[in-house]
């Protein structure tokens, strides 16, 4: 059988010796695990960032992958720490909705709350090195996760806007700007019909579109729509960085527009 | 028996092949080895920030670890390079005081000198991966660390300012920005009296600050001081960055005054 | 036997959740995959930077190894996906020369058409995923190359200036800036006579030079000229960053001047 994996993904950076702290309280727990950066370099706090990078990361994953995930505004307040079994994905989390962005509805849901998992002290600030690298340790070795606490049926949520389909135009908007400063939105690429269209963005701007199935079928530089890599409207430019053209981030309203009525 | 770990801290960045090319080197040498990244991102030639940074985070590891410490302004240079065993941390780094914020006395330090574990060429300025990391592969391998060269017993330390206690306050400095901008400071939390208490910082700056346990006791925007995950006193701004609105940097002075004398 | 190594390079950046994805497609398909990450912060879409990178690390590593690079501007276009066997080392790259800075001949290159290899459904925009992470993880689990697609005989190289030798002088170009802003030039370093030599850069700038073993060799500030760990003529600012200082950049013309002629 091959050696547990252990994913994480947090918002502490690399320059911060925090996930490596992660690291070692996992291994001395079992030195088999094996561990997978998935990144440290989701923005501070940012838990819608974090909800679509797991969404579109931990569903490629093997089942028997275990992901920590640390982005925690609410570190040390009453807010609970889960463990989270949804679609064959086994996570750990703060409860502030980081995971429900994932396809499907969770297997079960279970509030840490037995300290025999637990490093012995726990600082008010780092529940990640204290209560999510141990617990994920012992679970990579085979405690059953009904040891780690009750099951719970309520949780956080995200309030995620829904995109619209109109007459003569789909309205959303941008849930994640990439590192190449492309805006993936959160409209079903499928709901777009053909050419031409126009974008409207933010305010009030409004700019043609070329319609497109990849960044090299439009010339550098020119603004394309096209279907994201995860089925979603994407806004790029070519060779470009569109959320810095567009001035735009996650948030930014987004309506394409048809020329004809459909 | 798990297979060998070794662990690399470096200030080579991630943009660079450096950090890759010493991981070539310790696979060549032990197909075994697990390479875990504590780092790269360490500031260019910090070796204050390097130290703590190893503080934080090796004594978490297991005792069989190996780790590789690459913050070398001295490189090729006359500086030794060391193989440090202290607390049962085992480590690799250049003789520049690097290790010496880690607890405990050193059981063992050793000069690498015995070029027979070294790669057969050593360039001048790369000696983390010509020296360092087959000397990590080769320790991994079971070769014992006497083989490696003459024990030593003096070395370079850092000059670490001492926090003071004073009647009416506490004075020290900020040792460590972390990366959400928070301050780390070489006050022990501990020294800290009740309430109310306000900060000084810098030449004259000063303002009140919340003592808490935990940044959610706080509003959004406040000035607060607590216990830092490693028990020192620890200033950060309430989901803000600390360090850019108070203009703090390592080793800027921190004093904190208490509004009725003890 | 160790556990297969599969390595990463990529300009995925660390905020975005493409690296993971990848990862968690080898794992699925290889679960005993040894996932190395050499670098997801190669400069977006840059080519030249991977190329050099790959040249500085991939020779390091086992043959054991199996390395995929995505930097693709082309991707989603007719552009070739290679498997390369070449002087040992097996990497998975697009076509477009980034492997081409590796010394020796290709042994062996292919071209990746045998969908049976791929993840089912194939993206436009990210072969990283759907068709190099598969790929990679079949060929770990012992695939036979020659599986993967017919065997080519051409391929796109890089355009790469060729460094000079004049009477008086050797001109040459910066082909990489390192983390610490130092300057990597075409120039082989034994082609450098000895002191004393200027430097001259860009359109017309013009600085003396000393010309050191290693860094710690010369002071603080001043401009060295010495040879990078991978036998390079390298320019670098002692303690600073040689790069901001003169403006310089990959492509920046390089000219070492001797005071008195040979």
């Amino acid at each position: 059988m091959p050696d547990p994996i252990i994913t994480l993904t947090t918002d502490f950076g690399d320059d911060s010796p925090y996930a490596a702290a992660l690291k070692g309280v996992i291994l001395a727990i079992n030195p088999l695990a094996r561990i997978i950066d998935l990144s440290h370099q989701i923005p501070p706090q940012d838990v819608r960032h974090a909800a679509f990078f797991l969404a579109e990361s931990l569903p490629y994953f093997p089942a028997e992958a275990i992901h920590i995930v640390v982005v925690d505004p609410g570190v040390g307040s009453k807010r609970a720490l889960l463990f989270v079994d949804i679609d064959s994905i086994r996570l750990l989390a703060p409860d502030n909705g980081c995971w429900t962005m994932l396809r499907g509805k969770p297997q079960r849901v279970i509030h840490l709350d037995n300290k025999q998992f637990w490093r012995s002290e726990v600082s008010a600030t780092f529940h990640g090195r204290d209560i999510l690298a141990p617990v994920a340790a012992h679970l990579s070795r085979g405690v059953e996760a009904t040891l780690l606490g009750p099951i719970v049926t309520q949780w956080n949520g995200l309030a995620l806007a829904e995109p619209r389909k109109l007459p003569d135009s789909v309205a959303g908007e941008v849930i994640f700007v990439d590192h190449f400063g492309n805006l993936i939105t959160n409209i079903p690429c499928d709901w777009i019909r053909a050419n031409p269209i126009s974008i409207q963005w933010g305010e009030s701007a409004s700019e043609r579109l070329d319609w497109v199935r990849t960044y090299s079928d439009s010339a550098p530089g020119r603004l394309v729509g096209l279907s994201s890599s995860s089925g979603h409207l994407e806004i790029s430019i070519v060779q470009g960085k569109a959320a810095k053209d567009l001035n735009a981030r996650a948030g930014t309203p987004i309506r394409i527009v048809y020329e004809e009525p459909g």
